[in-house]
Protein backbone atom coordinates (compact mmCIF):
# COMPACT_ATOMS: atom_id res chain seq x y z
CA UNK A 1 0.00 0.00 0.00
CA UNK A 2 0.97 3.87 -0.70
CA UNK A 3 0.98 6.53 1.53
CA UNK A 4 -1.05 8.45 -0.91
CA UNK A 5 -4.53 7.23 1.11
CA UNK A 6 -2.99 7.82 4.51
CA UNK A 7 -2.71 10.79 6.67
CA UNK A 8 0.26 12.74 6.66
CA UNK A 9 1.92 13.39 9.88
CA UNK A 10 4.19 15.59 11.52
CA UNK A 11 6.33 14.41 14.72
CA UNK A 12 7.98 17.00 16.49
CA UNK A 13 10.55 16.26 19.32
CA UNK A 14 12.85 12.70 18.02
CA UNK A 15 14.42 11.60 21.32
CA UNK A 16 14.42 7.95 21.50
CA UNK A 17 10.69 8.12 21.90
CA UNK A 18 9.49 10.18 19.55
CA UNK A 19 11.83 8.47 16.91
CA UNK A 20 10.22 5.61 17.59
CA UNK A 21 6.84 7.12 16.90
CA UNK A 22 8.16 8.45 13.55
CA UNK A 23 9.47 5.17 12.53
CA UNK A 24 6.26 3.75 13.15
CA UNK A 25 4.47 6.08 10.93
CA UNK A 26 6.85 5.79 8.37
CA UNK A 27 6.68 1.94 8.14
CA UNK A 28 3.17 2.67 8.10
CA UNK A 29 3.47 4.21 5.20
CA UNK A 30 2.47 7.86 6.38
CA UNK A 31 4.43 11.14 5.06
CA UNK A 32 5.88 12.07 8.07
CA UNK A 33 7.50 15.39 8.07
CA UNK A 34 9.97 15.40 11.44
CA UNK A 35 11.75 18.24 13.44
CA UNK A 36 13.99 18.47 16.41
CA UNK A 37 16.04 21.32 18.21
CA UNK A 38 19.38 19.29 17.12
CA UNK A 39 18.63 18.92 13.36
CA UNK A 40 21.13 15.88 13.40
CA UNK A 41 18.91 13.51 15.32
CA UNK A 42 16.27 13.39 12.17
CA UNK A 43 19.13 12.15 10.00
CA UNK A 44 18.54 8.21 10.62
CA UNK A 45 14.93 9.13 9.93
CA UNK A 46 15.43 10.66 7.03
CA UNK A 47 16.87 7.72 5.61
CA UNK A 48 14.00 5.82 5.73
CA UNK A 49 11.56 8.59 3.77
CA UNK A 50 10.71 10.99 6.85
CA UNK A 51 10.52 14.46 5.56
CA UNK A 52 13.24 17.36 7.24
CA UNK A 53 11.21 20.34 8.25
CA UNK A 54 13.21 23.09 9.23
CA UNK A 55 11.13 25.33 11.52
CA UNK A 56 8.26 24.19 13.86
CA UNK A 57 6.16 26.17 11.95
CA UNK A 58 7.25 24.40 8.43
CA UNK A 59 6.71 21.04 10.90
CA UNK A 60 2.87 22.11 11.72
CA UNK A 61 2.33 23.32 8.36
CA UNK A 62 3.08 20.07 6.82
CA UNK A 63 0.00 17.68 8.11
CA UNK A 64 -3.19 17.99 9.70
CA UNK A 65 -2.10 15.63 12.74
CA UNK A 66 0.99 17.17 14.59
CA UNK A 67 2.39 14.65 17.64
CA UNK A 68 4.37 16.08 20.03
CA UNK A 69 7.08 14.83 21.82
CA UNK A 70 9.24 16.73 24.06
CA UNK A 71 10.45 16.43 27.18
CA UNK A 72 7.83 18.48 29.12
CA UNK A 73 5.12 20.46 28.38
CA UNK A 74 6.76 23.96 28.98
CA UNK A 75 9.23 22.95 26.28
CA UNK A 76 6.33 21.90 23.85
CA UNK A 77 4.99 25.69 24.60
CA UNK A 78 8.15 26.84 23.35
CA UNK A 79 8.70 25.03 20.88
CA UNK A 80 5.68 25.28 19.48
CA UNK A 81 5.80 29.20 20.01
CA UNK A 82 7.05 30.31 16.41
CA UNK A 83 4.16 27.79 14.71
CA UNK A 84 0.93 29.01 16.29
CA UNK A 85 -0.21 30.88 13.55
CA UNK A 86 -0.01 27.31 11.77
CA UNK A 87 -1.43 25.81 14.25
CA UNK A 88 -4.79 27.04 13.80
CA UNK A 89 -7.11 24.52 12.73
CA UNK A 90 -4.88 21.48 13.55
CA UNK A 91 -4.98 18.83 15.49
CA UNK A 92 -2.29 18.34 17.98
CA UNK A 93 -1.33 15.37 20.14
CA UNK A 94 1.33 15.77 22.64
CA UNK A 95 3.29 12.15 23.91
CA UNK A 96 5.51 13.31 26.68
CA UNK A 97 5.57 12.73 30.09
CA UNK A 98 4.14 15.33 32.66
CA UNK A 99 1.88 16.67 35.48
CA UNK A 100 -1.96 16.66 34.87
CA UNK A 101 -1.34 20.68 35.59
CA UNK A 102 1.31 21.12 32.46
CA UNK A 103 -0.86 18.90 30.32
CA UNK A 104 -4.01 21.66 30.83
CA UNK A 105 -1.53 24.14 30.46
CA UNK A 106 -0.58 23.04 27.04
CA UNK A 107 -4.28 22.02 25.94
CA UNK A 108 -5.49 25.82 27.28
CA UNK A 109 -2.47 27.26 24.78
CA UNK A 110 -3.25 24.82 21.97
CA UNK A 111 -6.77 25.70 21.96
CA UNK A 112 -6.06 29.53 22.77
CA UNK A 113 -4.06 29.62 19.16
CA UNK A 114 -7.30 27.25 17.29
CA UNK A 115 -5.78 23.72 17.62
CA UNK A 116 -7.91 21.46 18.86
CA UNK A 117 -5.88 19.15 21.98
CA UNK A 118 -5.46 15.55 22.87
CA UNK A 119 -3.32 14.98 25.34
CA UNK A 120 -2.08 11.19 25.11
CA UNK A 121 0.57 8.92 26.72
CA UNK A 122 2.20 5.48 25.50
CA UNK A 123 1.96 3.19 28.59
CA UNK A 124 5.52 1.45 27.55
CA UNK A 125 9.35 1.46 26.48
CA UNK A 126 10.41 3.06 22.84
CA UNK A 127 11.19 -0.42 20.83
CA UNK A 128 7.57 -1.33 21.81
CA UNK A 129 6.09 1.77 19.77
CA UNK A 130 3.75 -0.35 16.68
CA UNK A 131 3.35 -3.67 18.77
CA UNK A 132 -0.52 -4.78 18.73
CA UNK A 133 -0.33 -4.96 22.50
CA UNK A 134 1.20 -1.83 23.14
CA UNK A 135 -0.88 0.60 25.31
CA UNK A 136 -1.38 3.99 24.34
CA UNK A 137 -4.29 6.43 26.07
CA UNK A 138 -5.42 10.05 25.05
CA UNK A 139 -7.26 12.44 26.88
CA UNK A 140 -9.19 15.54 25.59
CA UNK A 141 -10.83 16.54 22.32
CA UNK A 142 -12.81 13.33 20.85
CA UNK A 143 -13.27 14.41 17.67
CA UNK A 144 -9.64 14.48 16.99
CA UNK A 145 -9.62 11.10 18.56
CA UNK A 146 -12.36 9.78 16.48
CA UNK A 147 -10.47 11.68 13.11
CA UNK A 148 -7.05 9.99 13.64
CA UNK A 149 -8.08 6.81 15.93
CA UNK A 150 -6.50 4.56 13.00
CA UNK A 151 -3.23 6.36 12.47
CA UNK A 152 -2.88 6.72 16.49
CA UNK A 153 -3.48 3.18 16.35
CA UNK A 154 0.21 2.83 14.33
CA UNK A 155 1.77 3.85 17.60
CA UNK A 156 0.60 0.70 19.02
CA UNK A 157 -2.82 -1.63 18.87
CA UNK A 158 -4.12 -1.09 22.27
CA UNK A 159 -5.52 2.94 22.24
CA UNK A 160 -7.88 4.18 24.52
CA UNK A 161 -9.60 6.95 24.91
CA UNK A 162 -10.16 8.07 29.05
CA UNK A 163 -12.54 10.98 28.48
CA UNK A 164 -12.71 14.60 27.84
CA UNK A 165 -10.47 16.23 30.06
CA UNK A 166 -6.76 17.74 28.50
CA UNK A 167 -5.37 16.27 31.49
CA UNK A 168 -6.23 12.45 32.22
CA UNK A 169 -3.88 10.88 30.00
CA UNK A 170 -0.87 13.21 32.85
CA UNK A 171 -3.10 11.50 35.76
CA UNK A 172 -3.44 8.39 34.46
CA UNK A 173 0.21 8.19 33.13
CA UNK A 174 1.41 8.96 36.78
CA UNK A 175 -0.85 6.54 39.00
CA UNK A 176 -0.36 4.00 37.38
CA UNK A 177 3.78 4.89 36.37
CA UNK A 178 4.39 5.95 40.03
CA UNK A 179 4.93 2.00 40.31
CA UNK A 180 8.26 1.75 38.29
CA UNK A 181 10.49 3.39 40.22
CA UNK A 182 9.97 1.88 43.61
CA UNK A 183 9.46 -1.58 41.85
CA UNK A 184 12.72 -0.95 40.22
CA UNK A 185 14.63 -0.07 43.55
CA UNK A 186 12.78 -3.34 45.35
CA UNK A 187 14.62 -5.24 42.22
CA UNK A 188 18.22 -3.43 42.46
CA UNK A 189 18.28 -4.02 45.96
CA UNK A 190 17.17 -7.73 45.35
CA UNK A 191 20.20 -7.84 42.96
CA UNK A 192 22.79 -5.99 45.43
CA UNK A 193 21.95 -8.96 48.05
CA UNK A 194 22.67 -11.25 45.77
CA UNK A 195 25.67 -10.02 44.46
CA UNK A 196 26.91 -10.06 48.39
CA UNK A 197 26.36 -13.41 48.22
CA UNK A 198 28.44 -14.06 44.88
CA UNK A 199 25.22 -15.08 42.59
CA UNK A 200 24.13 -14.20 39.12
CA UNK A 201 21.14 -11.29 39.22
CA UNK A 202 20.34 -13.17 35.93
CA UNK A 203 19.62 -16.14 38.45
CA UNK A 204 16.72 -13.70 40.22
CA UNK A 205 14.96 -12.55 36.91
CA UNK A 206 12.63 -15.28 36.12
CA UNK A 207 11.20 -15.65 40.06
CA UNK A 208 11.14 -11.68 40.15
CA UNK A 209 8.38 -11.72 36.80
CA UNK A 210 6.53 -14.18 38.95
CA UNK A 211 6.29 -11.90 41.54
CA UNK A 212 4.97 -9.28 39.71
CA UNK A 213 2.49 -11.43 37.74
CA UNK A 214 1.36 -12.51 41.44
CA UNK A 215 1.04 -8.65 42.15
CA UNK A 216 -1.03 -7.94 39.13
CA UNK A 217 -3.16 -11.08 40.10
CA UNK A 218 -4.09 -8.86 43.38
CA UNK A 219 -4.61 -5.61 42.38
CA UNK A 220 -8.25 -6.24 41.02
CA UNK A 221 -8.78 -7.12 44.51
CA UNK A 222 -7.02 -3.90 46.22
CA UNK A 223 -9.06 -1.87 43.49
CA UNK A 224 -11.92 -3.24 44.48
CA UNK A 225 -11.58 -2.64 48.31
CA UNK A 226 -10.25 1.15 47.83
CA UNK A 227 -13.52 1.71 45.44
CA UNK A 228 -15.71 0.54 48.02
CA UNK A 229 -13.97 2.04 50.95
CA UNK A 230 -13.67 -1.79 52.38
CA UNK A 231 -10.89 -3.10 53.85
CA UNK A 232 -12.11 -5.34 57.01
CA UNK A 233 -11.38 -9.39 54.86
CA UNK A 234 -7.84 -8.71 54.23
CA UNK A 235 -5.99 -11.56 52.40
CA UNK A 236 -2.57 -9.61 53.37
CA UNK A 237 -2.97 -7.18 56.77
CA UNK A 238 -1.06 -4.37 57.43
CA UNK A 239 0.79 -6.16 60.46
CA UNK A 240 1.98 -8.59 58.23
CA UNK A 241 3.48 -6.38 56.27
CA UNK A 242 5.03 -4.78 59.34
CA UNK A 243 6.14 -7.83 60.72
CA UNK A 244 7.81 -8.38 57.95
CA UNK A 245 9.77 -5.16 57.29
CA UNK A 246 11.95 -6.28 60.10
CA UNK A 247 12.98 -9.11 57.86
CA UNK A 248 14.21 -6.39 55.74
CA UNK A 249 16.49 -4.37 58.17
CA UNK A 250 18.29 -8.06 58.69
CA UNK A 251 18.81 -8.70 55.08
CA UNK A 252 20.19 -4.62 54.47
CA UNK A 253 22.64 -5.66 57.68
CA UNK A 254 23.61 -8.92 56.32
CA UNK A 255 24.36 -8.08 53.09
CA UNK A 256 25.79 -4.74 53.80
CA UNK A 257 23.12 -2.39 51.95
CA UNK A 258 21.48 0.83 52.62
CA UNK A 259 17.53 0.04 53.72
CA UNK A 260 17.20 4.20 54.57
CA UNK A 261 14.66 4.04 51.54
CA UNK A 262 12.43 1.54 53.55
CA UNK A 263 12.20 3.61 56.14
CA UNK A 264 8.86 6.14 54.92
CA UNK A 265 7.06 2.63 54.39
CA UNK A 266 7.41 1.35 57.50
CA UNK A 267 6.17 4.63 59.08
CA UNK A 268 3.81 4.38 56.50
CA UNK A 269 2.50 0.95 58.15
CA UNK A 270 2.78 1.98 61.79
CA UNK A 271 0.53 5.32 60.77
CA UNK A 272 -2.00 2.67 59.34
CA UNK A 273 -1.77 0.71 62.43
CA UNK A 274 -2.34 3.99 64.60
CA UNK A 275 -5.31 4.98 62.34
CA UNK A 276 -7.35 1.37 63.01
CA UNK A 277 -6.10 -0.60 60.00
CA UNK A 278 -3.81 -3.08 61.34
CA UNK A 279 -5.84 -6.16 60.79
CA UNK A 280 -7.30 -5.11 57.92
CA UNK A 281 -6.22 -5.10 53.97
CA UNK A 282 -2.54 -3.18 53.21
CA UNK A 283 -4.88 -1.46 50.65
CA UNK A 284 -5.76 0.95 53.35
CA UNK A 285 -2.78 2.23 53.17
CA UNK A 286 -4.49 4.41 50.21
CA UNK A 287 -6.20 5.83 53.32
CA UNK A 288 -2.86 7.10 54.85
CA UNK A 289 -1.56 8.55 52.00
CA UNK A 290 -4.31 10.71 51.43
CA UNK A 291 -3.12 14.13 53.01
CA UNK A 292 -5.97 15.77 55.86
CA UNK A 293 -7.99 18.28 54.78
CA UNK A 294 -5.80 21.63 56.14
CA UNK A 295 -7.62 22.81 59.02
CA UNK A 296 -8.90 26.35 58.80
CA UNK B 1 -5.39 -43.41 43.39
CA UNK B 2 -5.79 -44.21 47.00
CA UNK B 3 -2.48 -42.59 49.61
CA UNK B 4 -1.21 -45.90 50.47
CA UNK B 5 1.44 -45.24 47.99
CA UNK B 6 2.13 -41.32 48.65
CA UNK B 7 4.18 -40.43 51.39
CA UNK B 8 2.48 -39.22 54.93
CA UNK B 9 3.27 -35.49 55.36
CA UNK B 10 3.09 -33.26 58.85
CA UNK B 11 1.90 -29.72 58.32
CA UNK B 12 2.75 -28.20 61.64
CA UNK B 13 1.15 -24.51 61.88
CA UNK B 14 -1.85 -23.74 60.43
CA UNK B 15 -2.19 -19.73 59.54
CA UNK B 16 -3.85 -19.27 55.89
CA UNK B 17 -0.31 -20.48 54.00
CA UNK B 18 -0.53 -23.32 56.26
CA UNK B 19 -4.14 -24.62 55.81
CA UNK B 20 -3.27 -23.77 52.42
CA UNK B 21 -0.41 -26.58 52.24
CA UNK B 22 -2.52 -29.30 54.30
CA UNK B 23 -5.30 -29.26 51.82
CA UNK B 24 -3.29 -29.38 49.11
CA UNK B 25 -1.19 -32.78 50.44
CA UNK B 26 -5.02 -34.09 51.17
CA UNK B 27 -6.09 -33.32 48.19
CA UNK B 28 -3.57 -35.44 46.49
CA UNK B 29 -4.11 -38.27 48.09
CA UNK B 30 -1.70 -38.15 51.10
CA UNK B 31 -2.23 -39.12 54.49
CA UNK B 32 -1.57 -35.03 56.28
CA UNK B 33 -1.02 -35.14 59.94
CA UNK B 34 -1.71 -31.29 61.07
CA UNK B 35 -0.22 -29.18 64.11
CA UNK B 36 -1.43 -25.60 65.79
CA UNK B 37 -0.91 -23.72 68.65
CA UNK B 38 -4.94 -22.80 68.56
CA UNK B 39 -6.07 -26.58 67.96
CA UNK B 40 -9.73 -24.72 66.65
CA UNK B 41 -7.76 -24.06 63.21
CA UNK B 42 -7.10 -27.93 62.47
CA UNK B 43 -11.14 -28.40 62.51
CA UNK B 44 -12.03 -27.40 58.55
CA UNK B 45 -8.94 -29.93 57.28
CA UNK B 46 -10.10 -32.44 59.93
CA UNK B 47 -13.46 -32.57 58.23
CA UNK B 48 -11.70 -33.05 55.35
CA UNK B 49 -9.57 -35.93 56.26
CA UNK B 50 -6.52 -34.25 57.86
CA UNK B 51 -5.33 -36.67 61.13
CA UNK B 52 -4.74 -34.32 64.18
CA UNK B 53 -1.70 -34.55 66.47
CA UNK B 54 -2.14 -33.04 69.77
CA UNK B 55 1.85 -32.39 69.94
CA UNK B 56 4.55 -31.40 67.75
CA UNK B 57 6.23 -34.65 68.69
CA UNK B 58 3.47 -36.91 67.99
CA UNK B 59 3.06 -34.69 64.66
CA UNK B 60 6.62 -35.05 63.62
CA UNK B 61 6.40 -38.80 64.40
CA UNK B 62 3.47 -39.38 61.83
CA UNK B 63 5.33 -38.78 58.74
CA UNK B 64 8.63 -39.08 57.08
CA UNK B 65 8.67 -35.95 55.64
CA UNK B 66 7.97 -32.63 58.29
CA UNK B 67 6.33 -29.61 56.74
CA UNK B 68 7.10 -26.27 59.25
CA UNK B 69 5.08 -23.50 58.11
CA UNK B 70 4.94 -21.07 61.56
CA UNK B 71 5.44 -17.23 61.53
CA UNK B 72 9.11 -17.40 62.11
CA UNK B 73 12.22 -19.55 61.98
CA UNK B 74 12.04 -18.32 65.68
CA UNK B 75 8.42 -19.47 66.48
CA UNK B 76 9.20 -22.88 64.39
CA UNK B 77 12.32 -24.00 66.86
CA UNK B 78 10.11 -23.21 69.84
CA UNK B 79 7.17 -24.98 68.22
CA UNK B 80 9.49 -28.11 67.31
CA UNK B 81 11.60 -28.11 70.73
CA UNK B 82 9.71 -30.91 72.70
CA UNK B 83 9.96 -32.68 69.31
CA UNK B 84 13.61 -32.70 69.00
CA UNK B 85 13.83 -36.73 69.79
CA UNK B 86 11.30 -37.72 67.08
CA UNK B 87 13.07 -35.22 64.40
CA UNK B 88 16.17 -37.66 64.01
CA UNK B 89 16.22 -39.16 61.07
CA UNK B 90 13.40 -37.12 59.40
CA UNK B 91 12.71 -34.48 56.76
CA UNK B 92 12.45 -30.97 57.84
CA UNK B 93 10.99 -28.33 55.08
CA UNK B 94 10.43 -24.87 56.58
CA UNK B 95 8.05 -22.80 54.25
CA UNK B 96 7.54 -19.38 56.50
CA UNK B 97 8.80 -15.86 55.59
CA UNK B 98 12.19 -14.69 57.81
CA UNK B 99 15.52 -13.66 56.88
CA UNK B 100 18.53 -15.60 55.97
CA UNK B 101 20.22 -15.86 59.24
CA UNK B 102 17.10 -17.19 60.73
CA UNK B 103 17.06 -20.19 58.22
CA UNK B 104 20.76 -20.54 58.88
CA UNK B 105 19.82 -21.03 62.67
CA UNK B 106 16.62 -23.31 62.19
CA UNK B 107 18.96 -25.27 59.67
CA UNK B 108 21.75 -25.87 62.40
CA UNK B 109 19.49 -26.37 65.51
CA UNK B 110 17.78 -28.95 62.96
CA UNK B 111 21.10 -30.74 62.25
CA UNK B 112 22.09 -30.79 65.56
CA UNK B 113 18.68 -32.40 66.34
CA UNK B 114 19.54 -35.24 63.43
CA UNK B 115 17.17 -33.97 61.17
CA UNK B 116 17.79 -33.21 57.57
CA UNK B 117 17.00 -29.46 56.83
CA UNK B 118 15.39 -28.14 53.53
CA UNK B 119 14.62 -24.32 53.23
CA UNK B 120 11.48 -23.53 51.30
CA UNK B 121 9.42 -20.18 50.37
CA UNK B 122 6.31 -20.24 48.57
CA UNK B 123 6.24 -17.34 45.94
CA UNK B 124 2.46 -16.94 45.88
CA UNK B 125 -0.51 -16.09 48.20
CA UNK B 126 -2.10 -19.30 49.71
CA UNK B 127 -4.81 -19.39 47.06
CA UNK B 128 -2.62 -20.25 44.20
CA UNK B 129 -0.61 -23.12 46.67
CA UNK B 130 -1.19 -26.57 44.27
CA UNK B 131 -1.75 -24.54 40.64
CA UNK B 132 0.87 -25.93 37.84
CA UNK B 133 2.44 -22.52 37.58
CA UNK B 134 2.88 -21.97 41.45
CA UNK B 135 6.03 -21.21 42.45
CA UNK B 136 7.85 -22.93 45.36
CA UNK B 137 11.87 -22.88 45.66
CA UNK B 138 14.24 -24.73 48.19
CA UNK B 139 17.83 -24.47 49.57
CA UNK B 140 19.71 -27.10 51.62
CA UNK B 141 20.21 -30.85 52.06
CA UNK B 142 19.67 -31.84 48.36
CA UNK B 143 18.57 -35.61 49.31
CA UNK B 144 15.77 -34.52 50.95
CA UNK B 145 14.65 -32.64 47.88
CA UNK B 146 15.67 -35.51 45.43
CA UNK B 147 13.81 -37.64 47.84
CA UNK B 148 10.14 -35.61 48.37
CA UNK B 149 10.61 -33.77 45.09
CA UNK B 150 7.44 -35.34 43.91
CA UNK B 151 5.15 -34.73 47.11
CA UNK B 152 6.78 -31.34 47.18
CA UNK B 153 5.48 -30.87 43.65
CA UNK B 154 1.92 -30.80 44.51
CA UNK B 155 2.19 -27.65 46.30
CA UNK B 156 3.09 -25.87 42.80
CA UNK B 157 4.19 -27.10 39.44
CA UNK B 158 7.40 -24.94 39.38
CA UNK B 159 9.15 -26.39 42.03
CA UNK B 160 13.32 -25.24 41.98
CA UNK B 161 16.36 -25.97 43.86
CA UNK B 162 18.53 -23.25 44.42
CA UNK B 163 21.27 -24.53 46.04
CA UNK B 164 23.14 -26.13 49.13
CA UNK B 165 22.96 -23.73 51.21
CA UNK B 166 20.24 -23.71 53.90
CA UNK B 167 19.43 -20.12 53.84
CA UNK B 168 19.11 -19.50 50.05
CA UNK B 169 15.45 -19.49 49.74
CA UNK B 170 15.04 -17.42 52.78
CA UNK B 171 17.90 -15.02 50.58
CA UNK B 172 15.92 -15.41 47.23
CA UNK B 173 12.58 -14.95 49.21
CA UNK B 174 13.62 -11.38 50.36
CA UNK B 175 15.37 -10.31 46.74
CA UNK B 176 12.58 -10.94 44.88
CA UNK B 177 9.89 -10.25 47.23
CA UNK B 178 11.56 -6.66 48.33
CA UNK B 179 9.45 -5.16 45.26
CA UNK B 180 6.21 -6.01 47.12
CA UNK B 181 5.63 -3.10 49.63
CA UNK B 182 7.50 -0.19 47.26
CA UNK B 183 5.07 -1.42 44.33
CA UNK B 184 1.86 -1.94 46.06
CA UNK B 185 2.41 1.60 48.09
CA UNK B 186 2.91 3.33 44.43
CA UNK B 187 -0.43 1.62 43.52
CA UNK B 188 -1.75 3.02 46.24
CA UNK B 189 -1.07 6.48 45.53
CA UNK B 190 -2.10 6.25 42.00
CA UNK B 191 -5.46 4.74 43.51
CA UNK B 192 -5.58 8.22 45.67
CA UNK B 193 -4.74 10.58 42.94
CA UNK B 194 -7.80 8.79 41.01
CA UNK B 195 -9.81 9.21 43.64
CA UNK B 196 -9.43 12.85 44.62
CA UNK B 197 -10.58 12.91 41.30
CA UNK B 198 -13.53 11.44 41.82
CA UNK B 199 -12.91 8.41 39.07
CA UNK B 200 -12.66 4.59 39.79
CA UNK B 201 -9.67 2.70 41.05
CA UNK B 202 -10.71 0.10 39.25
CA UNK B 203 -10.39 2.17 35.93
CA UNK B 204 -6.54 1.84 36.59
CA UNK B 205 -6.05 -2.15 37.07
CA UNK B 206 -5.99 -2.91 33.45
CA UNK B 207 -3.26 -0.21 32.87
CA UNK B 208 -1.31 -0.99 35.75
CA UNK B 209 -1.03 -4.05 34.66
CA UNK B 210 0.19 -3.88 31.68
CA UNK B 211 2.67 -1.27 33.35
CA UNK B 212 4.02 -4.19 35.58
CA UNK B 213 4.09 -6.62 32.35
CA UNK B 214 6.54 -3.54 30.52
CA UNK B 215 8.48 -3.29 33.84
CA UNK B 216 8.71 -7.40 33.55
CA UNK B 217 10.06 -6.66 30.44
CA UNK B 218 13.02 -5.13 30.83
CA UNK B 219 14.34 -6.76 33.85
CA UNK B 220 16.49 -9.00 32.08
CA UNK B 221 18.36 -5.96 30.47
CA UNK B 222 19.23 -4.48 34.09
CA UNK B 223 20.54 -7.55 35.71
CA UNK B 224 22.81 -8.24 32.54
CA UNK B 225 24.11 -4.60 33.15
CA UNK B 226 24.99 -5.02 36.87
CA UNK B 227 25.75 -8.51 36.19
CA UNK B 228 28.39 -7.09 33.94
CA UNK B 229 28.77 -4.02 36.23
CA UNK B 230 28.19 -1.77 33.02
CA UNK B 231 25.72 0.55 32.80
CA UNK B 232 26.88 2.78 29.78
CA UNK B 233 24.04 2.05 27.57
CA UNK B 234 20.96 2.76 28.84
CA UNK B 235 17.65 1.93 28.05
CA UNK B 236 16.44 5.14 30.98
CA UNK B 237 18.81 6.81 32.63
CA UNK B 238 19.15 7.94 35.80
CA UNK B 239 18.96 11.38 34.87
CA UNK B 240 15.39 10.73 33.18
CA UNK B 241 14.33 9.53 36.07
CA UNK B 242 15.21 12.51 38.05
CA UNK B 243 13.33 14.23 35.86
CA UNK B 244 10.39 12.47 36.27
CA UNK B 245 10.59 13.12 40.16
CA UNK B 246 9.77 16.70 39.99
CA UNK B 247 6.46 15.62 38.49
CA UNK B 248 5.79 12.96 41.22
CA UNK B 249 6.00 16.11 43.42
CA UNK B 250 3.60 18.16 41.10
CA UNK B 251 1.03 15.19 41.36
CA UNK B 252 1.17 14.73 45.09
CA UNK B 253 0.29 18.65 45.77
CA UNK B 254 -2.62 18.19 43.00
CA UNK B 255 -4.06 15.46 44.40
CA UNK B 256 -3.31 16.72 48.35
CA UNK B 257 -1.37 13.04 48.75
CA UNK B 258 1.70 12.61 51.17
CA UNK B 259 4.51 12.07 48.78
CA UNK B 260 7.04 11.96 51.57
CA UNK B 261 7.99 8.29 50.93
CA UNK B 262 9.56 9.81 47.89
CA UNK B 263 12.41 11.44 48.96
CA UNK B 264 14.53 8.48 49.73
CA UNK B 265 14.48 7.23 46.12
CA UNK B 266 15.54 10.95 45.11
CA UNK B 267 18.06 11.04 47.25
CA UNK B 268 19.24 7.62 45.23
CA UNK B 269 18.79 9.48 42.05
CA UNK B 270 20.94 12.12 43.63
CA UNK B 271 23.78 10.24 45.04
CA UNK B 272 23.83 8.46 41.64
CA UNK B 273 24.19 11.38 39.69
CA UNK B 274 27.01 12.83 42.11
CA UNK B 275 28.94 8.96 41.73
CA UNK B 276 28.96 9.71 38.33
CA UNK B 277 25.63 7.70 36.58
CA UNK B 278 23.73 10.22 35.45
CA UNK B 279 23.92 9.73 32.35
CA UNK B 280 24.27 5.79 32.96
CA UNK B 281 21.18 2.95 33.46
CA UNK B 282 18.95 3.37 36.18
CA UNK B 283 20.37 -0.02 37.19
CA UNK B 284 23.53 1.61 38.48
CA UNK B 285 21.44 2.35 41.35
CA UNK B 286 22.47 -1.01 42.79
CA UNK B 287 25.97 0.02 43.10
CA UNK B 288 24.53 3.16 45.14
CA UNK B 289 22.53 0.66 47.23
CA UNK B 290 25.60 -0.95 48.25
CA UNK B 291 27.41 0.74 51.51
CA UNK B 292 30.65 1.41 51.41
CA UNK B 293 32.83 -0.74 53.01
CA UNK B 294 33.83 0.70 56.64
CA UNK B 295 36.70 2.70 57.00
CA UNK B 296 39.20 0.83 59.63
Amino acid sequence: MTGHHRTPVTVVGLGSMGSALAEAFIDAGHRTTVWNRTASKAVPLLSKGAVHARTTAEAVAASPLVIACLTTYESTIEALEPATAALKGRALVSLNSGSPAGARRLGDWALGHGARYLGGAVKNVPSAVGAEDTLLYYGGDRSVFDEFAGTLRVLGGDTVYLGADADLAALYEMAVGGTLLPALVGFFQGAAALQARGLEVASMVRFSTKWFEMINSVLPVFADEIDRGDYSEPASSVRLFLAGAAHDEELGREANLDTEWHRPFHDLLKRAVEAGYGDQSISALTEVLRKPAPTP
